[in-house]
């Protein structure tokens, strides 16, 4: 029996409700036959589409007059409701036809970031609509928010702090020792920081790699899942010379980087993550497979595998 | 040392984000100061104000074409995420204060109600705005939303079916034995219905009283403190004539309801959830109070106590 955190992309989710509970039966039946084998299975998942829709409906709200401007920090909190709700309903819809009973849940999650982060003073995550120069100074006299001004028009953008510190550790712990399914880190987390006298939200977001990689660390998981869209890290992406990779060191993984191999807010921050999880460990493996492959990577070695070192045996 | 549900009202906690963040202070204060006094607390709340704010935003976004139209209970789904992020984050703040660590969870929570209550057949609950009879036809050619004609216009409404069962029992009783303060069934929880393989969401809304008094049952609570924004029950409402009641017993109560003294919507689900929870227990109390007097309504009897019979004594 392994501990496993599956990290789930916002973007394999699909974005308005009905799309997002079809692409969630395929999350669904991944971890239902991951939980169904015996194992432990926390989902994190990213909420990018979904926090720029919900972001979206409340700014055509308040240019309306009809609904106040929402942070991101609370859109985020929404949009842990929202798919949250989705994913546990399927889950527990796969884990019912499996015959198993293992109970879900999904728990809100804030995420401590540094509010001395460096991110904090070069804001470069887009997020919301593209307006013209009109809108954009109506809408930054009434805000904080920073804008930068793109070739489409202007488009708020949000600082994307590392994170820190998950706060609902002793709840995780208990879930983890009752035997639930956990959703957790929605989104990255609701991002907050330390104030004299507790915690704030923040308009920031938290990458949804780093945060799974955080909480697989925090809860000692033997295998850290990303699920995207592509099949393998791949060198010379989208090249002729492009080249899948099987397995990958951390070492490896590194020298790749250095070499530019992998997107920047893509791949970049998925290989970072499950670098991150292995790096130190060598019982650890960090695994990135497409959503539609997550069984035949635990089955067949289809996926690419993150080790610390070269040493580690194949998957299970 | 006693197991508490308290019930906050949606109205209670206000609507944009500034407002509810200063509201919460309120209900934080009470709920920790429970918590320190050694009781098990669990807090429902309602969402009447915000998930028609998150309706309204999803309306404007699906008229300017921008987002999909989001049906009822997702908005729930948003709602219990955006009400309980700020509950939970002042709760654990005025916690710390008193220098507890007692954690505080927020717990995603499904309500199925039956396919076949009769509220179905007869949506009465009014939410989102008011629309022309051009809105009206556009907007009801793309679901099977219905509305009613009132003086200002078309408004959808939904129907309120009954609690039946909450979802996540079995989180909750691993959430009560590890101590937590547990934040569930906001807005009534999420409506589903049983389908031939799960469970699925419904466009309805459940009163959160009722729902608060399904989570006091399954509990086996001994309080249920159902706060509101006037201080007492009163008898002749809004007249001369007006009394407060101090107590009141299920039998009492009953003749109060069958004089019409509690107005539909409004007093009458609190005083029914009371009724359903102390009914044929006489070791328990609802307490019916304002939410600034909630500490007062512990320790000086200020609110309307609820009692199956007469000879329950004072509370505490």
């Amino acid at each position: 029996m392994a501990r496993i955190v599956a990290a789930l992309g916002g973007n394999a989710l699909g974005n308005d409700p009905d799309t997002q509970q079809k692409h969630v039966d395929t999350a669904a039946e991944m971890i239902s036959s991951l939980v169904v084998r015996g194992h432990e299975v926390l989902v994190a998942h990213g909420n990018g589409p979904q926090v720029g829709m919900i972001n979206l409906a409340f700014e055509k709200g308040y240019q309306a007059g009809l609904t106040p401007l929402m942070p991101l920090a609370e859109c985020t909190a929404m949009s842990q409701g929202y798919i949250g709700y989705h994913l546990q309903q399927k889950i527990d819809e796969s884990l019912m036809e499996k015959g198993s009973r293992t109970p879900v849940i999904t728990m809100l999650t804030q995420v401590i970031v540094d509010a001395e982060d460096p991110a904090f003073l070069n804001p470069t995550k887009p997020i919301g609509s593209f307006y013209d120069e009109d809108t954009y100074l109506k809408l930054s006299a009434v805000s904080d928010d920073v804008y930068h001004k793109f070739p489409e028009g202007y488009r708020r953008v949000v600082p994307s702090p590392k994170p820190v510190r998950i706060y609902e550790t002793v709840t995780l712990d208990v879930l983890l020792k009752a035997g639930q399914v956990i959703i957790a880190c929605g989104g990255g987390g609701i991002p907050v920081v330390a104030t004299d006298h507790g915690y704030k939200g923040v308009s920031a977001v938290i990458d949804k790699d780093l945060a799974a990689a955080k909480l697989a660390h925090l809860v000692g998981a033997d295998y850290l899942f990303i699920m995207t869209q592509a099949p393998y890290v791949a060198l010379n992406f989208g090249t002729p010379e492009q080249i899948d990779l099987k397995r990958m060191t951390v070492g490896e993984a590194e020298a790749y980087i250095s070499q530019k191999q992998f997107p920047e807010g893509s791949m970049l921050p998925k290989v970072e993550a499950a670098i991150d999880f292995v790096r130190g460990n060598s019982e650890r493996q960090a695994v990135i497979c497409s959503l539609t492959n997550a069984i035949d990577a635990l089955d067949h070695g289809i996926g690419t595998v993150i080790t610390d070192d070269a040493t580690r045996t194949t998957l299970r």
